[in-house]
């Protein structure tokens, strides 16, 4: 059945779904065509028409520029660099952030080619001293591409005029010291901090 | 961002995705816009329109009665009784089937308030005596609501002609007996054959 092989084909190709589970979801569709086929597929095709990157900083939105970009009680003068949107939509969640963001695209990485033509470093370089921001955090994920990406920018800003931060380390909250790696605990010994109430 | 989050609702639904892999399927959507999130739209549209259950059997084709059931070199005389039309898909992957289907609809459960009338079964009674049916395997799981369904469905049939018979319990092949649990191991001593070469 040509219909519902390239349906289970189109399912599999998604993050989490592989042929076993892209069935299992096909059958759950075609069960469910009136509640969440037809509506999933019309949610796909209004998503694909209407939500583009932001020119400004890379996130996905119907507008351009973006929601967050647009928002006036956001501070302007402080850009968060993540590598995906994914990162954004979670510090977002965080509710924690009241800056402006700019989206990498992606880290540096030789093995997969992956120079920083390939990444918006330049426009974010261009739009710190267009926009005069006076502080980029670095939030790169804590692994080697997002350390050596974040050196790399912390160079590139050097004389931008901006302070480049970047994300503590240290003890997840919650975390247990028992099941955290020694690099984890370096850090949080390293930048350990004073004890108030 | 209205569209953006009802895709994240909608994805989030299907088996297997979560509320955070639905966000990063539908960033990854969004990312391969023509390659796979307009596809996708199409083929769920096209299936949706196209794909209804087998009068007869009640598998999933584009066509009334299904392919298997029009099919002149499968044996119309021995019925194979599943579950779900997964299970249908599971046994056809095996190829060692060259009989028909009936599809249940589920399996008995008091817990669940699901009777014999909200299953398929006196279509299979009927359709049994209909069209003379030599045997009936029944293919439910091997839990408890599988097998309390083919008891039931046996005691059914007990009257039909035909032969009603059941799927072998035993050691799965390439399975190791140290991580089997004890009624497995007891089914397959019980059952134990002689071995030929």
């Amino acid at each position: 059945m040509l219909e519902l092989d390239r349906l289970i084909q189109l399912l599999a190709k998604l993050p989490g779904l592989g042929p076993r589970s892209a069935r299992r979801a096909a059958l759950y569709l075609i069960k469910r065509r009136e509640s969440v086929m037809e509506p999933l597929a019309v949610a796909l095709k209004e998503a694909a028409a209407h939500i583009h990157p932001c020119s400004v900083c890379g996130n996905l939105d119907t507008s351009d520029p973006c929601s967050l970009c647009r928002d006036p009680r956001r501070d302007q003068g402080t850009i968060c660099v993540v590598e995906d949107v994914a990162d954004l939509w979670a510090i977002e969640r965080s509710a924690s952030f009241k800056g402006v963001y700019h989206v990498l695209g992606g880290t540096l990485s030789a093995l997969d080619g992956i120079g920083p033509e390939d990444l918006k470093i330049e426009a974010l370089a261009e739009r710190v001293t267009r926009t005069k921001a006076r502080e980029v955090i670095l939030a790169m994920n804590a692994n080697v591409e997002g350390q050596t990406t974040a050196h790399y920018i912390a160079d590139r800003l050097a004389d931008s005029g901006a302070l480049v931060s970047r994300l503590a380390h240290g003890v997840p909250v919650g975390g247990e010291l028992d099941y955290l790696d020694e690099g984890t605990l370096t850090a949080a010994l390293k930048s350990r901090a004073p004890l108030k109430d």
